[in-house]
């Protein structure tokens, strides 16, 4: 059970709704998750979050569903239950398929596997390696 | 400094070139960097990290590019700056641009602050979120 | 269900009783919360464990609301749902209100965002930042 | 060395000096940080974060150095160097003492202990540490 | 409920079959635990995994219960429920004492601490130290 | 550069030589690292910290080299470079060989790999696992 009361829609303040009403029309549904719920108790961090997310999952360089496969890395490598969740179900929605998120899993494990060989070992970065990691 | 000796090709068994030689044909470079210098010091790990990765990493659901994103995703989650620094140059070698690049770190950091909202609220999962993130 | 047996008071050894009776003492409390319940089975960690919390929770040049902010600051990184719950009932207690939860899980969240974006740029510590983290 | 170009303000855009700006004016210095310069070459996630951490960081319920206390709380258990020096610079700036920095090191060091001592034998959150946890 | 379906033995391929049986006749058991079934969506990983684990888990320069002791030592740092509860059965299969198990959790809640207390204070290794953690 | 004055034998007060002699007699070396150091500008916490390892480490169900193992699969998971420096020099001088830091470098990557691909995969404890896991 969640730490802080969720806010429904029908006791939120305008403020809280109006947020809800752009987290619904922005993704076309009509609910909205516990995750942004527990955030209403405190209305800044609930709309400067949305803002944020909005802005960073937006279509960009990178396209929606790379986007959701990032973010499950993320929630994957930290171990957070509600956000593997969450973004595995938006990334089915925006076209993951099965071969797909099991190749996801696939690099995340090795990923974490590699870190730390490199971390037991002390490996040092090889310079052509710095160098074309870096902007031109 | 690392806490292993690096094997340098010269001074390898032929069991060990033969995966430095794997490594630079399937690469097409002509060195080997430090992270598997490192590891040749034990064979056997360094056959199967390269195998495993050279399984994992292969072009299939998705592409190269979208796995070095997701490596360099775990990578900055971890904190590994050898990773970070080799991912972010092999995806830069697969066509990753600025503009994606910054794309893909401001995703990364997003995860990482929602993860820790949900956490510290102990957010429950929504029925219909575990529902829609299930194999059908 | 933990991997240890719950030791009870009623079947708790003299030394562990010891520290039993030592906790309800200093937290005014009839009760003993699961966790030392669990580490009794290990008389010498109990001991020093609680002996260590004692200190380190104890009024200093910080307060016992401010200790208990950074512990949970720490529980929510690492993502430990019996110590969020356990400090966040023990923060409620020494007055943390609903306000300064909201805020404290606000920075929390943006230190975990901003950690990631520096990892992931791989920024270099500004000569003048070092100098003056430095203890003088 | 970072991984993207630092933005001088001498080579800034408007967009970006004005974010330059506002950190000046509101941290009360006459130069800008790496991380700022770091992020620059990505003016929506500069704004962004900026606006954030000037949201997040204010006085409010918390003043201050309690928020920046946190703040190393979480980066000190992320590791990350360029954070745990700019916040333990930023909370002498705030007023931090040694014996406050003493302290806050030693509760994250315990509560880090704690939290795998709770993972390690997998205690269950008591039915009155989740009750006394939750918001009334 | 796991985000994949669990192929049971009686709906798994002659591939997938064939890793199945050779647990159950490495591991002398005549049963196959979820986290098989969960990778055997994906018989490229399952086979991979699978032949991983069993030789880098084989007795070798380190016993199997040792091993096992390493095993748990990462997924208690990690937070891992379902690592934790399975590598400490297998430990405890292995010859694994209660008093042995309650070290092993002394020492990973130790080396958690005093981890952090070392990047709080930013601590540089020692000349002597980095000289004597080398291989000679 | 450490954040704290790094406290040197001939200008500690009694109390904190006291605790360098006891470190420099129970390890039979004839100088004090950096670690301890630090701490030393909190005698407290030095004082505590220096004991509960001494505690920890001790010989007991387990042996002192198995004890380091399991500090290093804790500390390369963390990825805290001086701790992994530090351990990796007190377990050859407790006679690892090349060939066991091998092999736990191998088991670390392994369990970190697994640990991801059980959280992405979000699979549940088989119970029979979670009975053989409990204490009887």
């Amino acid at each position: 059970m969640a730490l802080v009361k969720l806010i429904e829609y029908e006791d939120a303040s305008p403020e809280v709704r109006a947020v809800y009403d752009d987290i619904m029309t922005s993704r076309k549904v009509d609910w909205v998750n516990n995750f942004w719920k527990a955030l209403a108790g405190d209305p800044a961090t609930l709309k400067r979050t949305w803002e944020s997310v909005k802005q960073v999952m937006a279509p960009g360089a990178l396209d929606p569903l790379t986007k959701e496969l990032i973010y499950i890395a993320v929630s994957v490598t930290n171990n957070c239950e509600y956000c593997i969740n969450s973004h595995t179900a938006s990334a089915r929605k925006a076209g993951m398929t099965d071969a797909q998120f099991a190749e996801l899993i696939a690099v995340i494990g090795m990923a974490n596997e590699t870190n730390r060989l490199v971390n037991g070992y002390q490996v040092e970065v090889d310079g052509r390696i710095a160098e074309a990691a870096r902007q031109k």
